[in-house]
């Protein structure tokens, strides 16, 4: 792996989208109930809620097997044309959470290597990175690059790759419970952000090192994760 | 207070109603985001969330503290009108939980009494209400009917007394922590449900005596809470 001079400093940053840089899980939540409902399957939300920022396939095998229903391959695929096609008409509501931006112009202002990894495809992520105004060099993996999305760690070891480093030298910031799990697969350390909706306990118990309630207050903090700041 | 013949088998049930009977919570929360908004103020969704279920005005004296605005009683007033009319627009979505109409029909059955105490206003209710076929007969409270809603206790102890009994025979179900520090304030037993989307810790740390996934999973387990059940 190359040695980057930055790492002499701390961690690179491993971030997830939904959630944690944008404030979009109560869309995607109410998108996905959508998308169920007019397949024909009724699952209650806060159901749904639980299981958004795995990948879109898993979510919906993940939600038929509580419901008990057998949909064929089909299906699945609409459901999830529906969900992106509901989210879609939502995502003008979507911002930035509060510190977003202001966290990683930080990052980037003090040398400290930073990337997006998503479950979410491309094309659903695109609007929601133009308002944060990530610069072209940042990488950014999305569902349609690896083979399986979280909580598998495929998402997190690419962006590591992408910025040249070890996933060990990363730090995984996320809301769910499946970053944190995705994270300590790729033998990163993981820090929740109660800015998806999860209570603290279930994000400490997933793995989380710290958590914080949002990219704001992991910015006050941001020394206690390693990095020694410039300013 | 009056001894029914049903407290000799145990408790009479006072429900919350969004999150706890219907699945009604993540639209409320979109309509405050979307109230808000049209009043010039920005506020993540999780912090909204964390509010559903307490007084009306209360929560928006604490979203605005958050949010460090000042704003007059016309625009808290504005706001609570809007919030109703976002919701109302989103009302059809909303079903019974999983559960919930067995449970209540159980209970009738047996003879236990039960009641809903809500902090939503009574024209919100109804239309939820009726998805859910209440009895006329049942005692229903809602935030018209009392001086302070949650978490203050007056709601459950409204409720219990159109019951004729004291508020220290009944179980409190509900699933955010304003019902359960009301439960408590009411000096009645708290039972939490998941189906709010609160985390099990948060629930429990508020005073939970136990917590369910959701009303059915209560009804599988109603011995549990000191229902002697005729079945």
């Amino acid at each position: 792996m190359a040695q980057q001079p930055s790492q002499a400093h701390g961690p690179a940053f491993l971030f997830d989208l939904d959630g944690t840089l944008v404030d979009s899980v109560y869309q995607h939540v109410l998108a996905w109930r959508q998308a169920l409902e007019d397949v024909g399957i009724e699952l209650a939300v806060w159901r749904i809620h639980r299981r958004i920022g795995m990948s879109g396939g898993l979510l919906v095998n993940a939600l038929l097997r509580e419901t008990g229903q057998v949909v064929d391959a089909a299906v699945v695929a609409r459901l999830q044309e529906r969900h992106a096609a509901a989210y879609m008409e939502l995502a003008d509501q979507v911002r930035p959470l509060p510190g977003a931006r202001e966290l990683l112009e930080t990052l980037t202002s003090n040398d400290v290597p930073w990337a997006i990894a998503t479950s979410g495809r491309g094309d659903v992520a695109r609007p929601v990175l133009e308002t944060l105004g990530v610069p072209p060099s940042v990488p950014i993996v999305t569902r349609d690059e690896v083979r399986y999305a979280k909580p598998d760690p495929d998402l997190f070891l690419t962006a590591a790759a992408r910025l040249g480093i070890d996933a060990t030298n990363a730090v995984v910031v996320g809301d769910s419970v499946w970053d944190l799990l995705a994270a300590q697969r790729a033998r990163a350390i993981g820090i929740g952000l109660l800015s998806g909706g999860y209570g603290r306990a279930e994000l400490e118990v997933a793995g989380a090192y710290q958590v914080y309630e949002d990219t704001a207050e992991l910015l006050r903090r941001i020394d206690e994760v390693g990095v020694r700041r410039a300013i």
